[in-house]
């Protein structure tokens, strides 16, 4: 199943907490329980959030007991701003939420109930279209991984990070699919481990070889020259090519420049904020310390224990060998090209 | 009380397993036994498990039935060999022994008695020694930290990773004593943790101002300029400087050169391994990946996810700013400065 869909007046997503143990559908009749959703990370990955969103506000469209157009927007908004403010990071929530927003004020509708189903047609084309684009991206960047490659990947960027097949790993899976034979470091990512929870466990699944590292021994196996190439998403990119993803991408890019690796972040364009001068604009989400000291409620310490947990950093463009999207991959200058991108144009 | 400490014909130690929700003691009784409490890491830290091998071959000297020098030599060389084997990579533990074994085989001694309470007196010494170097280690290294600044220090170095008092937190320590207000961020120094579950129990007991952070945030740290300062221990270091520390250090010190922050390793003359040329030699030890995917028997994967679990890495030394030792702080060219250290010259 895709990880969020419509199903008969509600949004079925997969609980990504309760993997790799246990696939678990939650059912979400409100825009409010999408946002907690989105809050406690039951889904999680920027294009996955950005789908969730666009159902969510889909869902406020339906409980809306709204009468005329106008009253319907006003509700929309809230449900909107609601929703946009889960997490603060990923662009892709508030431009979900923008482009269902704007059919909404389009002067287009006059009735109510055209609205709503035109809304969830559109929530529904933003899921679909994100899988297509995902593909996409993964024919675009499969030349990146070469046979026999070691590619270290960070976080989770597979088919439960988006609506489906994924963009980091996605590209990686678009080279299985081709038959290339290569292996797979995947960080664990501390605090929240989806590399060793949902990347591994995709991985598992697909039968992609891999092997979970610490995040301590990133440095290691590249100072050992085991590694390849580095593909990590985005949550989001700034209009000059920095870009904000899971905590302890910008260390590995550092790494990767200190050893002459390639590294790669890999997104729809929906990711890119051109409204964003540079990476320093986009807000870092600090999460709660107990997700460092009693990850997924097992106590690793006492709770009086100090901790703290940012949930993103923000990596230079200069880092950046490219950005891999549905338009094929952006290089440096990236005000340029990215742009580009985001008009649509074929790089 | 100690880390490790002999008490009438056994050897007591903390069991840093149990860290930070109990402190047990463990006691031993056979050589053997202190091997396999070096393997399990019920002891670990270079200096601990120093001084831990040398109170093993005390133990060794106690329960060999041989009446002859000679045969006793056998039974220590036998025990020797089993406690070096026990960790391979940090030097201290083969030093501990070597040194007991030299008394031994020296040729001084006629009689076994004699010997085996010298072995013992030795291995106090070994003991003591630890605890008064490691206190002229933090006296000489104080003034490093300076009144408001933020150190970053990864794994434990504190009183646990020694007899007492402990090497990089000994530094700490000593700034602290001297009455300096700063903050520590403490690397929590996957898999094993070091970092939250020990080092910040210690600065908990101390009062030291500390923050416990996932080891993806410390390049984020050092990107907003937050962090003065890098103290880090050492396991192993060779001739021109290069050292083997916790997995993780590696990264840390690529990262402080991109960011220009100082960042130094702590480590008695003991830990200096004038034979071997440079860190390429350092054997690193590999540990059960189940370390990684189920931490302390709480697992976080199922058991048939596959991970690796390198124990330590080596750093380059031209990453390092200086060596503090119980002699000063060694300084580029390190060939020259560690000679001189450990031939007791005043740095």
């Amino acid at each position: 199943m895709r990880t969020v869909e419509w199903d008969n007046g509600a949004v079925n997503m997969i609980d990504q907490r309760a993997l790799p143990w246990k696939l678990e559908i939650v059912r979400l009749e409100t825009a409010e329980a999408v946002a907690e959703s989105i809050r406690n990370m039951t889904v999680r990955g920027a294009p996955a959030i950005g789908a969730s969103a666009a159902f969510g506000l889909a869902l406020a469209a339906m409980q809306s007991e709204s009468r005329t157009i106008e009253k319907l927007i006003v509700d929309l908004r809230a449900a909107g701003e609601l929703l946009k403010a889960a997490r603060p990071t990923a662009v892709n929530l508030a431009w979900a939420v923008d482009r269902l927003l704007d059919i909404a004020t389009s002067g287009e509708f006059n009735d109510v109930k055209d609205l709503r189903e035109l809304l969830l047609l559109a929530a529904q084309q933003i899921a679909d279209d994100d899988v297509a684009i995902n593909r996409r991206i993964g024919a675009r960047g499969a030349a990146l991984v070469k046979d026999g490659a070691t590619v270290l990947h960070h976080c989770n960027t597979g088919a439960l990070a988006t609506v489906d097949y994924g963009t980091a790993l996605g590209v990686v899976r678009a080279a299985f699919e081709q038959g290339k034979d290569f292996h797979v470091l995947l960080d664990e990512t501390r605090p929240r481990l989806q590399g060793s929870r949902l990347s591994a466990w995709e991985l598992e699944q697909l039968g992609v070889s891999y092997d979970i590292i610490p995040d301590t021994a990133a440095g290691y196996y590249m100072g050992k020259g085991e590694i390849d190439i580095i593909l990590v998403g985005a949550d989001r990119i700034a209009a000059n090519g920095d870009f904000a993803n899971k905590i302890g991408t910008y260390q590995l890019a550092i790494m990767a420049r200190a050893h002459g690796i390639p590294f790669y972040t890999v997104a729809p364009t929906s990711t890119i904020d051109l409204s964003l001068s540079s990476g320093e604009l986009i807000p870092i989400e600090m999460r709660d310390p107990a997700e460092v000291t009693s990850p997924y409620g097992q106590a690793i310490v006492p709770t009086q224990f100090k901790a703290r947990n940012p949930a993103f950093d923000v990596t230079p463009h200069q880092y950046l060998s490219g950005i891999v999207t549905e338009f094929g991959i952006a290089r440096p200058p990236f005000s340029d090209s990215l742009r580009r991108a985001v008009a649509g144009e074929d790089l």
